[in-house]
């Protein structure tokens, strides 16, 4: 499982302060804080507070680029601000996210074809968040589609299946891991899976060792990607155990540090 | 998943002592330690050095009992040992274990029936542990069908898939998730499963992170019981979590204490 870095995001207030100020200095030090922890991509957000989020993107893709060679993953629901930041991607990047709406899809997938992007799509059509693993299977099966008549690899779409915090949906947990299985049989090669970590411990009081501990599950039911923390040590150390567990890695004593500098 | 406690062992020089020199000391603080710990079920097993085990088993299933009350199971290849066991338990308790060997299957199915036990059943027929899951599937198959034709309730035997160390044999790890999964589908009700958690990490360095990272994986493909370290806090915490994300019990958010005091 790849780690998408989630630090490089405006909720954040020194990431927002330095977005205002035009401070490259924060978001450079979290690009190579987290390429030297073990991310694999960055997520770059702009948040929800800023005015002209286009022009936004566009710095931060440019200054987190100059700190880090790792490819980006352009996170937005703002697609005019995601097009001007793949506009200065130096490397082919990931668009993060598209809904399976009609329209929405049409814009994300020519951009996506246009400038050579893998895209997460989610689990979610016009009604919102499915309640079970086969409504969220079928939307899935959506993105694919569309995927390939956009002439997009299937295997350059990252399917999010869509975790919801474990002490309001609960039930949502089991339709997660069913959902990430049953995507693996959808075509041949199958679309990837990805997912939003952080989102299963929001509000709760131990929220690292839901995580990890979600991290590992999923990861037994074929995860690829996940946004997530990779400067929480534990969490990067219960990835690399869980990528020698699924054979995916080959096992040697120093697996964990193997795993964190494989992009160095 | 239940906590199969796995310190009454004589692989351990303290409880090795303790069968010597019949002091009931030490076995009787392990019994209680590792219920207070989390442990559903005492795995009792009088070790490899032990001449007559026969009296052993019956001399550690008569101690453990007067300082716990939560069930044992009897773990040895010496079946005299194991019935000698049951013959003194209290209440109902569960036999660790046998292979798909139909002449031990014999001995164990009926020696179940009697005593009302439930049976860990191995995934190993006369040529060892398979390679694949579907071989592995296969014996699971036919411990279901012996344990019903001895007229047992399938949900009373636990199918081992048998995990190995995952520096020597990486590549079973797949495997057994997938055998995990595929047993729950053999019958209706399916048979429960187990799995000898600390198999996996012999021999490695970094065993805790290995242990509880299977742990959350195995439990994300279904596995009810592990003969495992209840006096791992790291490891019965993340059991507790992996319970909560299944949503087989209720979050609140001190969910991990609730899971570890629901024997006392």
């Amino acid at each position: 499982m790849i780690i998408i870095g989630e630090r490089i995001n405006g909720m954040f207030r020194d990431i927002a302060k330095a977005i205002r100020e035009k401070d490259p200095k924060p978001v450079q030090e979290w690009a190579r804080k987290q390429e030297e922890a073990g991310a694999g991509y960055l997520d770059i957000n702009v948040g929800p507070a800023v005015s002209d989020r286009v022009s936004a993107m566009k710095w931060l893709v440019e200054v987190t680029q100059e700190a880090s060679k790792i490819p980006l993953c352009l996170d937005s629901t703002d697609y005019d601000a995601i097009e001007a930041g793949l506009e200065v991607c130096k490397e082919p990047a990931m668009i993060n996210s598209v809904p399976a709406i009609p329209d929405k899809m049409d814009r994300v997938f020519t951009m996506a074809a246009k400038f050579n992007a893998e895209v997460i799509g989610l689990a979610m059509g016009e009604e919102g968040i499915p309640k079970d693993a086969e409504s969220r299977v079928a939307l899935a099966m959506e993105l694919v589609a569309n995927c390939d008549a956009y002439g997009i690899p299937i295997d350059s779409l990252y399917i999010d299946p869509l975790a919801l915090p474990c002490n309001v949906g609960q039930a949502h947990g089991p339709e997660v891991f069913e959902t990430l299985r049953q995507i693996k049989l959808l075509s041949d090669p199958p679309p990837k899976t990805a997912i939003g970590l952080s989102n299963i411990s929001q509000g709760t009081k131990e929220r690292e060792i839901i995580n990890r501990t979600f991290a590992a599950m999923c990861i037994a039911c074929g995860l690829d990607a996940a946004v997530a923390d990779a400067c929480d040590e534990e969490l990067v150390a219960t990835i690399a155990t869980a990528r020698v567990l699924m054979n995916l890695d080959i096992f040697c004593d120093s697996y964990a540090e193997v795993y964190r500098t494989r992009n160095l």
